[in-house]
Formats: C-alpha cells, sequence, structure tokens
C-alpha cells in the first residue's frame, strides 16, 4: 500500500496493536460462550468481567453501570428509546449525531415531544434555553459531551445540574469524548453516557452504555438474558476486552496523548497562518484535542477532500460517519455558517499515532491547492 | 491450558482459523470507515461488499437483501419489531429461541396479538395447526427453522406457503441452521431469515438478517445511514469479513461436514446402546446434524454437566445461549416431557472439529456416572 496519512481519527481511529494482541487469545483459543457453566468458559466470563471493571474505572463508574452494546449508535437510539418506553418528552440539541436525531425525529412522529435546543456560533447549549425547555419532570435531555465535526465540548456538568433540578434525566453520547477527554460520571451526574470504542482506538462493532444504578432500564434487545437482562446476544469477548484494553491504554496516557495532539493542532494552525492560505477555524475553544474544523472560502470541502487524497492524505467534509451524505451538514447549519462557507468545510482530526512531519505534510498539500 | 472436548457446538463454536486470518487485516493495517470517501476506504468498503455477496449466494439470496446486525438475537428482535412498527399480529411457536419469544412477550404486553404454536412430541409445529391462527393478511408468521435445544428442523416452506397463503409474511430464526444445513431462501419462500456467525464458526458479535427485496423494512437502528439506513452504526468490518469467510468455508464442505458429524453422532448412540445407560434421545428424526438431546432417567443434567466437565467435557443442560437459566426448559416442557425427564436432559452438540476419539470419550465418561 502506498503511504498514507490518516487524519480523520473521528471518523473511526486505528486498533491499537495493545488492544488486538489481547483480542487474539478470544479470537482463537478462548472461544467458549461465557454464559456457559463449564470450566472452560470461565476465561472468558472472566474476561468480561474483568472488561467491565477495566472500562468503569475509566469513567469513574462501577462495574454493574456497564451495559456492553454493539456500538455507539445503538448506546444512543437505547437512551432515546428508554425515554420513549417511560413516554417522557425529550429534550435534545439542534448539532446531535444523527444517532441521536433521527430516533428522535422518529419518536416525534410517534406524539413524543421533542425540543431540539439551539446552539450558539461555537455550537454550545444555553444552560437557560435548556433550563426553560425542560417542561415537566419526565423529560430526557440528551446533549452530547463533544461534537463530531466541530469538536466542542458542552458544558455538560451545568447542563446535568440544571435538568436534575427539573427533575428531568440526562443522556450525553460521548463517543468522541471517550478515551480522549478525562471523564467521570458521577462528578458530571449524567444518568446515561454512550461510547464507542472504535473511536478511542478499539475494535469496531463495539460500544457500551453507562447508566447510573438506581436508574431502571427496560431491556434494548431481549432474548438470553445477557446484560443483567437489559441487552440480550452472545457477548463479543473479543472486541469488549479489545475495547477495555485500547480504553485503558488511551486513560493511562491521557495527558500525554491530548499535549501532543494539542501541539500538532497548534503547528497546524501555525503552519496555515504563516501561509497565504484563507481560512476559519470552526467550533469552540474548549473542544476535543485534534478535532479542527476548518472552511477555506470560495473552495469545495469535497474538492479539498479529494485533492488531499491524491496526496494520500486523509481527511472528512461535514460528519464523519457517513460521508455519502452530501447536503450541508446540520452542525454547520446550526452554527450559523452560511451555505457556501459550509461547503467549504473540512474536518482534519487527528489522533495520537499523528507525527510532526505528517502535519507539515497536510499543510503543504493544502498550500497547492 | 488442560486437554479438552468441546461438545458444546450450538452454544458457540470455534472461529475457523481461515476466518481469523481473513479478519487481521481488517482488526490492523485496513482500519479506515467504509463510508469514507477516500482511497484508503476503498478496501473495507470492498470488503463488506465482497462479504454481503458471498452471505447472499451462500442463502441463495441477493446481496442487497442482506442486512449486517450485530447477533442472531438482534436479528430476532429487528423482525419482531417490523411486525409491532407495522401494527401486525404475531403467530410464532412455544419453542422459539427467547430471543423471538421475549420480544412477542413484550408486543403482546403492548396490545399486539400474539398466538404461541404448539409443537408435537418431535417438536414440529403442523401446517393445519399454523392455517387456523392466521386471522388476517397482517400477521407476520416466525417460526425457527432448527430447534436450538432438541435440533429439531421445521417444515418451513410448507409453513411459509399456508402463511403467503394467507397474506402473512414469515420470518424464520435460522441461527442454528445457517452454515449446518443447504439453505435457498428464495425456495423456501422465506420474507426473513435471521443468522448468526458464531454458530457457523464465525466471531461472536456479528449475524445478519436476510429480507426479501420487496418488503419495505423499518429502520431498527437509526444514524449514519448504514446498511441501506435500515441498521445504522459503523460497520464492524472485520467480523463481517470472518462472517464470510466462515460461512463459505462451511457451505463449501457441507455435505463433509454433515457426513462426518453425522457419522460421530451415529457413533455416540452406538456407544450409548452398547453401554448399560438408559437413556432417551429428544427431538425429530430431521434434526440439524450433531445436535443431540439426551435424557437420563433418574440423573440431573446439570450434575451430569459438572461430573463431565471434570473431565475436560463440555456440554450444555437446557437452552444454550444462557445455562444460568435454573427452570425447566419450555422446550423440553412443549414437547411434553415431564418435569423430572426435563430436568435429566443434556445436549452435546457436535461440530465440524470434533473427532471420534473425542466421542468414545464422552461415552466413557457417561458410563463412569
Amino acid at each position: 500500500m502506498k503511504r498514507f496519512i490518516y487524519a480523520d481519527n473521528a471518523a473511526t481511529s486505528k486498533l491499537s496493536p495493545q488492544a488486538l494482541e489481547a483480542m487474539i487469545s478470544y479470537l482463537s483459543k478462548e472461544y467458549a460462550n461465557p454464559s456457559q457453566l463449564y470450566t472452560f468458559a470461565k476465561r472468558p466470563k472472566n474476561a468480561l468481567k474483568e472488561s467491565r471493571q477495566i472500562i468503569a474505572e475509566c469513567i469513574g463508574a462501577s462495574p454493574e453501570e456497564i451495559f456492553f452494546t454493539s456500538c455507539g449508535t445503538e448506546s444512543d437510539n437505547w437512551a432515546i428509546h428508554e425515554a420513549i418506553e417511560r413516554g417522557y418528552d425529550i429534550v435534545t440539541s439542534s448539532i446531535e449525531h444523527h444517532a441521536v436525531l433521527h430516533p428522535c425525529q422518529k419518536a416525534e412522529q410517534g406524539g413524543v415531544s421533542v425540543a431540539y435546543l439551539s446552539v450558539d456560533h461555537d455550537g454550545l447549549v444555553s444552560v437557560t434555553n435548556l433550563a426553560q425547555n425542560i417542561g415537566r419532570s419526565e423529560t430526557l435531555v440528551s446533549i452530547m459531551m463533544a461534537n463530531n465535526e466541530i469538536g466542542s465540548i458542552q458544558p455538560i456538568k451545568d447542563l446535568c445540574e440544571v435538568a436534575h433540578s427539573k427533575g428531568a434525566l440526562f443522556h450525553t453520547d460521548a463517543v468522541q469524548a471517550v478515551g480522549h477527554i478525562r471523564i467521570d460520571v458521577h462528578d458530571l451526574g449524567v444518568d446515561m453516557l454512550s461510547a464507542s470504542a472504535h473511536k478511542f482506538n478499539g475494535p469496531k462493532g463495539i460500544g457500551f452504555l453507562y447508566v447510573r444504578k438506581d436508574i431502571d432500564m427496560s431491556p434494548y434487545i431481549s432474548g438470553g438474558g445477557q446484560e443483567y437482562g437489559l441487552r440480550s446476544g452472545t457477548e463479543n469477548v473479543a472486541s469488549i476486552v479489545g475495547m477495555a484494553v485500547a480504553l485503558r491504554e488511551n486513560i493511562e496516557s491521557l495527558e500525554k496523548n491530548q499535549s501532543h495532539i494539542q501541539h500538532l493542532e497548534s503547528l497546524i494552525l501555525r503552519l496555515l497562518d504563516e501561509s497565504d492560505i484563507i481560512y476559519q477555524r470552526n467550533g469552540a475553544d474548549n473542544h476535543v484535542p485534534g478535532n479542527i474544523s476548518l472552511s477555506f472560502p470560495g473552495h469545495s470541502g469535497e474538492s479539498i477532500l479529494h485533492r488531499l487524497d491524491l496526496q494520500g492524505i486523509c481527511i472528512s467534509t461535514g460528519s464523519a460517519c457517513n460521508s455519502k451524505d452530501t447536503v450541508v451538514s446540520h452542525v454547520l447549519k446550526a452554527i450559523g455558517l452560511p451555505d457556501d462557507i459550509a461547503q467549504s468545510t473540512v474536518r482534519i482530526s487527528l489522533g495520537k499515532y499523528n507525527s510532526e512531519d505528517e502535519i507539515i505534510s497536510i499543510v503543504e498539500s493544502l498550500s497547492k491547492l
């Protein structure tokens, strides 16, 4: 394969070699179904237990508050499903991932009251606005921790406090945040939190939903009764182990990774400033390290993507998870970008495996456009 | 690890080394998100396309009729969800897996009419009984292809024909059948079919739902719009590839595997007959090769399991997917076994990796009890 530069870490990230190594044993010899009663099932069963413990520790939770799912999207859908099951209203934001917005829209069609809070130019939800939009205590608030397109980090603790003061439940889609910023669910006070392994150098096809222990959840997928009866299906042991190892690895070197990525981010912006490229940066000052949304007025984001691709550089336009979408990003619209600026936008998302040389190459390629 | 004999293939099966090898590349260097637009995403994207094609061919379907899910349980839940979305009645059987029964019971609580068809002593549903229980054309019939506890294979083609003659839709949970018996969805006529990779030597945490192409399904998990908009979430590329390779491998050597497993099955029964062990075999003559439900009157199934475990032999009592269940199996009850006989029952389920020597060891260990 040609040498390439991967700068699309918000779309997915390279599986940590340490996580892969941990998975191999459960993909080869330790293949027992962890629900079974014989000795051969003990190691997978213990692996599940340990992984749950590791993940819980990484976000300040207890093991019994971690429910394994197949992805962040499933975790988000489950949280919204819970609101529907309870007959709750939903208050969310206009810049959520489609994994929250689409089930909310469907809930609305089914008669559920859903409010979509606007955001400011930085993509931030206002605490006052949230307070005003919670009409009754039977409400689920779902506000993402960090946005996938612009990286902005919401004031989750304050939002959660306001939601709780109204008696509402609080869910946060933390898919872009877990493994990248320090999270303590008890300090934040959230009731539910979604995460996806492949966004923090874990494998694809696995995620989790944190649910605060005194919340009585409805089952999301029913059957054999796995995950305390709430999410059935034979456990994906290898991927769960890989997720735990990847998350622990990221959390153990969180400050080191953050400072490395912040350094690369400063470098890219400094090099852009030193060039004659005209651009604007989108998103809040408080954002996930390495998530860099850049608009290049007069250029098309899609053509920038394709021209960089010819140089072996992988970046994204608009929302990351499904680039087939050619409509203007709902996030860029919501932060008030005019259509032409929104269409001139690309997202460069850096990760712990990126290097200074790669940043220099990216800016060189941008200069040539 | 101590040498052991794995005879619980209906609970889960060893991942094929060929499948694992195919997965490794997508767990290491080919990590791009297949939805992205750059060149680096092409191989994962093509891998998804090829895997869909392979799986479709293995069951006589078209690629666009295959929807990847996270497991057989999810596939089953999705089929039942579709009935609920449509406001359909449901007709199912009393020996379905809990992945069908539990969502049906929940649907019932929500006001959906659900009929649970009884089965005969072999665990078979009667075509006439089905016909009598379809009250209107707005009905989903969900009858499993092969039972997980006793292996009995239902007359799916006939059942499906009757369902269609009444205008009903037909779903089959084929989790125990796919990769083990020859299946042609168009010949059978089924509208939906569930499968799980880890039951046919693929990885855990991946499955699929076949949906006949002119059926307009509601999305099950919403978000980024993957799987033709019906099942969102970044695709689990490595596991999808592993599932396809494992299924193709099983289908290519289906007759060879079947005859090997049938030989082992005959051997175990012959050796039991030659011993002074008193036993009865449960299930229909027409059953999935290697699924052997045996009752040993006067003994406890659970204690047989534990005694065999001491010899390193892995088998199951009752239903396989979650052996924590200590209530009498609903399947053994439904085929009319008295409680004491049901409780004396174990399931030995053989797979392509089992050998004659292992069978001899199993019967020797049973003799010693």
